[in-house]
This record gives C-alpha cells, structure tokens and sequence, in this order.
C-alpha cells in the first residue's frame, strides 16, 4: 500500500514534490492539478495533469493533497477549501499571520474529518522545531535566527518593480560577527543592520538612471532602508550564468544557561546549506505527507503544525528500525 | 498545578535535575531518593532527601521520577522496576542494548499505566532527533555523528585503571580535515581514526614508568588502539586546575540530494557546544518529564523515547503561544 500524493501548482515548489516523491518508496504520485489547461503542462516525471476544477471527482483516490501555492493570495484561500475533502499540507509562511490561517484551516479539517498541516518547510518548519527544542531544553537563554546566504524571492520582485530595472537578484547575507558574536554566548542585543546584509545584483535597462536606481533600493522601507545595502549592476547575461539558482539556508542558534548559579554555557546551533530553496521545502512538505497520512488513518484531524507531529511520524522506518538504527 | 518531580540518583546528572527544575515554573521538586543515608546528603537547593526503600510511600505524591543512574549496571534494573509505579524518565545511552531495554520497560510500565521515557539526553537524544528529522527529509543522503570536544568519562576511567596512574581526563576530539569533507557535501567514507582523535591527560604516581603507561593507553583495544592518540603527563595540581570541567557537544551532520538527477546537494548540520554534559543532559530530561507527565494524563502507557513525542508536549508554552512566537 502506497501512499497516493496529489499536488496542486505546478511552480518550482510542485517540481520540487515530484521530484521528491521519487525518493520516497512508500509513496507514489496520483497527478498534478493546475489552474492551467492541463493538456499545456509538461511534467517532468511524465505525471498525469489536471485541471484543479476536476479535483473533487478524486477524493477517493488521493491519500494527501500538497498545496503548492504563494502564501500572499493562494494558500488563504485553497488550504481551507480543500482540507474539508483531502488530507493536505501547506508552506504557508507568512509568520504574522500564522494563528488566523490556522484557525480558517482547523474549522475546515474538523468539518471533513481531514487532517490539515500547514507551514511546514524550513522556517516555517525545521527552524522553528529548532527554536522550540532549544528553548524548552534550555528555558534561560536566548534564540537567534539568521537567514541565508541565500536568494529572497521577495526582495528580488522588489527591485525589480523599481523603474528601470530589467531583472534582479537578491541575496540575504548574514554578518559574521554577529553569528560569532551569538556562538560566543554573549547573548548580545543585535539590531536589523547588525545581523544581515543585502546583496543585489541589478540588471538595468538601457539608458536607466544606475544612480537614482541604487538610491531608490537602498532607500526601500522594509526591504533595504534598515539594512546595508549593495547593489552591483551586471548584464542579463551575468545573471543568467552566475545567479540563476535558487539556494538559501541559515542558523537557529540558541545560548543557554544552566546550573545554580547559571555558571555554565551551552550552545546549540542548527544550520542549513541548501542548494536549492524550493526543492528543500518540498522534500520536508513530502515527509509531512506522510505523518499527516498516518495522522488521519489513526483518527486525527483538524489543523497540525510540525509542533504536533511525533518525529518518528516522518520516517518511512518502523519504530524498531528507528531505536534500533537512529537512536 | 505544577508537575511534581522526584530524582533517583544525586550525582552529577541528579544534580543537574535539581538546578534545571528551578528553571522550570511549572515544575517543583519533591525529593531525591537516593541509596546512601538520607542524612548524609546534602543537597545544593535544600531538597528533601529520602532513602530508595521508602519510594513507594510517596507514588502518589510525584508526577514523574527521573532516575539519574549509570547505564551499565543502574538502569537496566531500576527503569524496569521503578516505571510499575511512577511515570519514569532515563538516560540509558548503551545504543546496541537500547532494543532490549526498551522491551524490558515497555512491559513494566504498560503494566502500571505509565509512561517511560528512556534513552533521554543529547546522544540518544537531541542528536537521535537530528539523525532521525534529516534522514526522513532528506532520504537520499548519508549521517554523520562527531563526538566533541569533550570529556568521555569512560576513556578516562579505563585509562585510571592502568598501573601507575593516579587519575587522568580524555578529551575525544573531531578531526576537523573530516568535519570539513562532511560539509563539503562530498559523501565522504571515513574510518574511526579519521573522524576522532584522542588526547589524555594524565597523572602519574611518583615512580612510576610513563612510556610503558603511554604505550598501554594507546594499545588499548576498542578504546584507543583504533585512534591516533595523544598522551601529556601533567601534575595534580593541573589536571585540577586546567582540567575539572565536564564540556562536551558534538555534531550531527547530513549530506543529502535532491531533483530529478540528484543535482542539488544540501547539507543540514546540528551541533552542540556545553559547558556540562550532565547539566545539559538534566535539561532535556526535565523537558521531557513535562512530555511524560502530559502524554500519561491523556491517557498513554508504555515505553517510549524522542521519537513518539511532539515536539509541543516539551514546551511550557500553550500551542496557540507556539505557534504565534516560536513557528
């Protein structure tokens, strides 16, 4: 008995499942649902496509939907609409908002009897297990996150709506003395600009005004102004050989404090070096498939988050194989 | 309602526990247990001490008992005979002997309805999870587990027992040439001698012969033989002075590919860096006591390690208090 994978969006994120799904032997992909003409779509597996408006007709036939939307204008809206007839997963990752996608999601789960688990990913996702696990083993301390180095999707589309700007690509850049300064165990108060730099790399039409381009980046508020900024305008070509990946990854990094006293230090840093940002968001969504697969058939519903599920719901080893081999 | 705690054991790790409750508002110290005369302890906090024959008198007075013995000989016997009456928490960290264990509890406590948690610390613990999050993730990869810097208790007592030696500290050391093919993403085979080394400190009794005490420590099979091995014969004054601390950490790391061709390499690294190994390893017990305490209240039973708890169940913290600041 496999487990029968539906992924809706067929954007990196999509690619990235089904890619995935071929890693993992106890699963198997049932198709792809898109808001396209499906007869448009070329997969790379050769995956069976659909149009999103026929996807009731396979509730039976689907054991966990994967919802690959944006988290701006898709997930709001598809995750509660589709978690009242599938078991689904989401990488909703707008953190702010967060408590009230949970509660349009739990309310939908529980009225279908489903299993919804959302913001799973790294960060949402295996950061945030991080920052739990650190601060419940070490409840005086500190947490600390830095992304990168890496590409925000983003901070590109910001510059890239600037006048002027033909294409762009943004890197989030943590500061080394700031995460030295965190493994020191100094607890240190770090500001925005202390934390992360931001790299861009601008290719800009002809005849554009460089200057009042760089200036107008630097300037942005939320995306540049609180941040040093550089920007380094290069050709379409440039960024086509040298930047066209997707990587990104990061440090949750927690100092705590135990004994009497609180005399002695601990240090626990998790990191991540991905190659590729949406490929790895996938895998962890993959994995998540499968706890809320085994989740439902045990019962469960309503909305989950990676806080709710058993470690050893991810694994496709039983328990004895796991005490036996990764404990 | 706080979770009320009893300690079995006052060494080093039992006093780790006491210290790490105070650091936890939920949770209040019942007593210390202990095989010695109650009167002779004297504890860091002013905690009750009781003698081990009275423990049964006070099972309805405590929530979770965590037993603080050594893994050869102490847990084996007491995790078993205690998890009949008292939801019980251990570290026992003999990995080849953790299936058999395992069963031994599961029956006691499945008898008594309660909950036993064993094999809890950093390694089998924390570095379980990492092992077991990254391979489910990641399922085309590889792990690997470095030890260090950090005391192996175990390697000094044996080195103490050789002829001629007063007293000694080894230091197990990860080779950073191995630690960096690691990160490297390049899937590296290594032997023992190259992901470890081994330095000794050692006083020697007055006389005594130190070239046949080094050569009896780096000829020591299982223990050292298999290592490049360093040997320093210092005073007792500086073994005292340089060499009283317990530090030790270590690193989980995996190496894993994903896409249809395996093109993109992600490295997932975890490491610890702590001032106290046992005030550390307290810390995670007393997190998961909270786990223990929560998962018998609903109702289970049995033996169970890190891999069957949510990671929510560790926190102080509600879950709509989680997901808005830690997800």
């Amino acid at each position: 008995m496999t487990i029968k994978i539906g992924i809706l969006g067929y954007g990196n994120l999509g690619k990235g499942v089904e890619c995935s799904i071929n890693q993992n032997n106890d699963m198997e992909l049932f198709g792809i649902f898109t808001r396209r003409n499906a007869d448009d779509v070329k997969t790379l597996t050769n995956a069976k496509v659909y149009n999103i408006s026929d996807i009731k007709n396979y509730k039976d036939d689907i054991d966990v939907l994967i919802i690959c939307g944006g988290s701006a204008t898709d997930l709001p809206i598809q995750t509660p609409q589709f978690a009242k007839d599938f078991n689904v997963i989401d990488s909703f990752d707008t953190h702010a908002k967060i408590p009230e996608h949970f509660e349009n999601v739990d309310k939908a789960a529980k009225e279908g009897n489903k299993i919804a688990m959302i913001s799973v990913g790294w960060d949402p996702g295996m950061f945030s297990l991080n920052r739990l696990y650190a601060e419940a083993v070490l409840p005086e301390g500190e947490n600390y996150t830095f992304w990168g180095k890496g590409v925000s999707q983003g901070h590109s589309d910001a510059i890239r709506r600037i006048d002027g700007v033909l294409d762009a690509r943004q890197y989030t850049i943590p500061v080394d003395d700031a995460l030295n300064a965190v493994r020191s165990g100094s607890n240190p108060t770090l500001s925005t600009r202390q934390k992360h730099i931001r790299e861009c790399f601008v290719v800009a039409k002809e005849g554009a005004d460089k200057e009042k381009i760089e200036n107008e980046i630097k300037t942005m508020p939320n995306y540049f102004a609180d941040y040093d900024t550089f920007v380094h305008f290069i050709t379409e070509e440039e960024l086509k050989k040298d930047h066209s990946g997707i990587p990104h990854g990061g440090f949750v990094i927690r100092c705590g404090k135990t004994g009497l006293r609180k005399e002695n230090t601990h240090i626990i840093e998790y990191s991540l070096k991905l190659d590729s940002n949406p490929e790895f968001t996938s895998s962890v969504l993959v994995a998540y498939a499968r706890a809320a697969y085994r989740m439902n058939k045990e019962g469960m519903k309503g909305c989950k988050t990676v806080f709710d599920v058993p470690p050893s719901y991810l694994s496709i080893k039983s328990n004895e194989e796991l005490r036996k081999e990764l404990l």
